[in-house]
């Protein structure tokens, strides 16, 4: 083997990602050594419990309960271990002693992006993520690098496994939400607690991370609109299925411009995770299980998509790995880190201000004129109707009671939309708002 | 604006991509400064003649015949002028007058990008060729970066729009490959002379260039095994349709193991492009038109896919700024490019000792005893049969004389096939050897 000068690496956190990264970078060793012009050496591992029980077996002698002792002197530190504390201040420390770092802690970079980012601008060191979003597949170096001599115009991103798994299988087998994610839980698709996943808290972090590098924008978790899939049942998958459509959680960001958008540059972002209907033909209808993909449009490059495992150990140590010999190749080239792009800094417009098309699905009362009445009201809240579909519904008894109005709205503003649904609610013709949807990717 | 450093930007060539990468940096300079945090000064375009009509309007006076006076100086040099002279002449001096250089010549990487590439090493240049391969689709990156930590198995990809038109177009219409070709030509999607697109040289100078990347092995375009499309003819088509795939022209690049792999690791690589069948559900099976895709399976990511316009001038543009603008991030942070990584340096095995499935298509005489002679000519040859479908075919008469046999096999090695249909082509009982095309995807 070549005589390679020598890095050294720290693992922070061994769970089921760091055991893959460890027990990867032992077995690849001599290959990726090859690959980065540089020996990877893994120092020592920080965790909690020595020993706890790994996925992968690994020398006890590699493991310690003092990261500070194994983040001074690294050379790349790799953070698995999620959440924000202890992690910011060990990354902090590691930047701060001279490291590159590799991490896969969305959660952190989504909240303390900027002080993170800034502090490794200070020293000229980088900070390498490509594992906190979309697990395995590469979609922060092609917005990052690739896509930065275009303007992307809008994500569609599939971001979350748990949540796709659950509503594919919801759509394919007709199954209700409960029923769907105690069997994913049983299954180990769903975590004991599901509220990250289901309610879009995972998917809002990633839709940070990735309408930041998508906009060169740093944007903040908070700026987020969020919905989570608790709501949809068994109902709606069918009534979307019938119309064509199939429900999926997406995290959307679109970069707005016209004049609704007061920004000195005419123009804005919008980013927001939401369950949305979507075509059957369009490509992300057929992103089945726990599956992730992200739809990207360019002004240039027009339509990408990029898909594959979202989740899961060892794919995302191997996202993991790709940035720890990208980091050893640039330890070895000189120069300093090149820091993130966030000079657009496009202010991010409120759920209300966005522009989306709809189906609202309403319970009605089946006699003469509620049509007409609900027409009048969508027409007064500037709510255009596209297509209306009314099917009458039987009683207990078999009698035509109350009748079903599904109607499609052409593009419409959100705070319109959602004035116009409350004036709907409170009119006497309404009986019940079964669903509102937005409808993405026409 | 903010103050920046300025780099001077050449661009030699101003075909459908340079004036589109032209008319992009000068609209968008001042964003594209902000991503790069450096001004991209475009200091001139050389062409053979300024005055011949472009695509996009840009200013006389950028236009010289002198590329030599316009590459010595600049610090950034797009090459997309296409072919290997003059082009290689002057990236050299490109290089070695210490810029770094962006280029989507993949003629010219295929055959001399060694050379090329040692050259960027010894001045601690670098090379990037992002629009080289599948267009405006961030392929190169995601394999040279993002899965430098992992180990490709297997790369499948659709990388040549023109015959993916074609091919997509003779599933869906039924119509022959000539008729196809004629529209396509007529419509832009095919050049007047479409041999390096039709007989796979395009693809083939892809498969090189991604080969090389993930395998981190030089691959000399000559060890690319490499057929064309225009032997496909709608029977063919239509016979895959009947049995559940499509034909698609693939790059298929492949690690291969096992005993008949001597080499000192045990391991070697197959580098093939030809058309072949692929199911139905397989998701390269859904890329229309003159789209591009690539699927990429690894150790540990697992599948992958990455999908978008493999052509166009302003999509290839795309790819091309996305490199301008991380040429300019490295020269503003210092440091040494990073070189290619070939270090693994695996044999590249020809075709023949490759190991596929195969669909072999025979009239042979309608008389019994046929299938067992068959079955035995395939047995002796190693080849295993999985399926035989048959089918009496009818003379002009409307009296069957002969008959179809459509065979399916198990993996066989190429060789051993190849001299199988040789015997059975000259066996008494197969009057035509129909078509013989391997089965990928399954």
């Amino acid at each position: 083997m070549t005589d390679y000068r020598r890095l050294r690496v720290a693992l922070l956190g061994a769970g089921a990602v760091g055991s893959q990264v460890a027990g990867l970078l032992r077995k690849h060793g001599d290959e990726l050594a090859d690959r980065a012009g540089a020996a990877l050496d893994l120092v020592g591992i920080a965790v909690r419990n020595p020993d706890a029980p790994r996925d992968v077996d690994l020398p006890r002698e590699l493991f310690t309960t003092d990261s500070e002792q194994l983040i001074v002197g690294a050379d790349i530190v790799i953070e698995l271990m999620g959440g924000i504390e202890p992690a910011r201040t060990d990354i902090l420390l590691a930047l701060n002693s001279g490291a590159d770092v590799v991490t896969a802690n969305k959660a952190l970079l989504a909240t303390h992006g900027p002080e993170i980012f800034d502090a490794a601008d200070q020293v000229g060191a980088s900070v390498y993520y490509e594992a906190a979003a979309a697990g395995a597949i590469p979609i922060i170096r092609p917005l990052r690098d690739s896509l930065a001599g275009d303007r992307v115009q809008r994500i569609m991103g599939i971001v979350n496994g748990t949540t796709n798994y659950i509503l594919d299988r919801m759509d394919r087998e007709g199954s209700d939400f409960a029923d769907v994610l105690a069997d994913a839980q049983a299954l180990g698709y769903a975590e004991a607690d599901p509220t990250a996943d289901v309610e879009g808290y995972d998917a809002a972090q990633k839709a940070a991370l990735l309408a930041s590098l998508a906009f060169h924008t740093a944007v903040p978790l908070d700026a987020v609109h969020r919905e989570g899939i608790t709501q949809i049942d068994a109902q709606m998958m069918d009534a979307a299925r019938h119309a064509g459509y199939v429900i999926k959680l997406l995290a959307v960001c679109e970069r707005l411009t016209g004049p609704g958008v007061d920004s000195p540059t005419g123009e804005a972002i919008s980013v927001r995770v939401y369950p949305a209907l979507i075509p059957r033909e369009h490509p992300l209808a057929s992103v089945h299980g726990a599956n992730n993909a992200v739809f990207v449009q360019a002004e240039a490059a027009g339509n990408l998509m990029f898909y594959g495992a979202g989740a899961g150990g060892v794919q995302t140590a191997s996202a993991v790995l790709g940035d720890v010999v990208s980091a050893a190749r640039r330890h070895i080239a000189g120069g300093v880190g090149v820091g993130e792009s966030t000079r657009a800094n496009l202010p991010v417009l409120p759920i209300g201000r966005v522009t989306t098309r709809y189906q609202i699905t309403l319970e009605v009362t089946d006699t003469p004129g509620v049509l007409a009445t609900v027409a009048g009201i969508l027409s007064d809240g500037r709510v255009s109707i596209a297509t209306v579909e009314q099917t009458v519904l039987r009683n207990a008894n078999g009698e035509p009671g109350t009748a079903r109005l599904v109607i499609g709205t052409h593009t419409a503003l959100e705070q319109d939309l959602s004035e116009t649904v409350d004036r709907l609610a409170a009119s006497g013709v309404v009986g019940r708002v079964e669903s509102v949807l937005r409808v993405e990717g026409d």
